[in-house]
């Protein structure tokens, strides 16, 4: 499916998902006070969801409370103007099972800011999906 | 300057900028309805704002509306585990002014989605930092 645009393609929940698969860094959006925020992460799909591990601070606060958050990850190629971007959103929470954790600590997943301190990043993060869409930008 | 993971270093302003003026592709983040979301966008820096170009929806209603808007760029290695991102707070505004509009017009940059209908485009969203902050992750 095109949109009006002509030159974005309307990616389906499936093409989503195997984008988020085949990728390992991409941001983590949410509000503070009423503003918008964003950071960096490594994340792993745990399958339909998107999980990150993070350390005591904004992403952390805002998983405790159950808020919403945004994941978005997307690939451009600058010389031929193509690209994708994928966009999850949902309602971020703390994961505390022990079962879901073992299989966690599975996953390929090396936090960004992790070497020096593993032990300061330990707390695992899943945003539940409630929407999962994506565009395609075809070169003209 | 490294903060208490040891693995991170704070940008000042001014690299941020340099890191901002070198890439074209960034990520806005914007709040709807008390929810974050994230938009892959092409932008240019005019001083130290981020501009971008926009047609009709939600990027332009937050803009028209004067809010909160975010920006991130970041690079990231996976396979050396290094990388860099900078994060642009501030307010949204449509540019209007001629004479802005007029240098804009001359800076570099091609709309994400703009090949087949540049005139759905056309609008101006600058970006106004209240602060700009950034972070480079040193490999371990």
């Amino acid at each position: 499916m095109t949109d009006a645009l002509g030159a974005l393609e309307v990616l389906d929940r499936a093409q989503c998902l195997r984008l988020l698969e085949g990728a390992h860094f991409g941001r983590v959006a949410l509000v503070e006070q009423g503003r918008p925020l964003v950071f960096p992460v490594n994340y792993a799909l745990d399958g339909d969801a998107v999980v990150f591990r993070t350390g005591p601070g904004t992403k952390l606060s805002v998983a405790a409370r159950g808020s919403a958050m945004a994941f978005e990850v997307d690939e451009a190629d600058p010389i031929y103007h193509r690209g994708w971007s994928v966009l999850v959103q949902g309602a971020a929470e703390l994961v505390t099972d022990p079962t879901d954790l073992a299989r966690l600590r599975t996953l390929p997943l090396l936090p960004w800011a992790s070497a020096a301190r593993p032990d300061r990043i330990s707390t695992w993060v899943r945003i539940r999906p409630t929407s999962i869409t994506g565009r395609r930008l075809i070169s003209a």
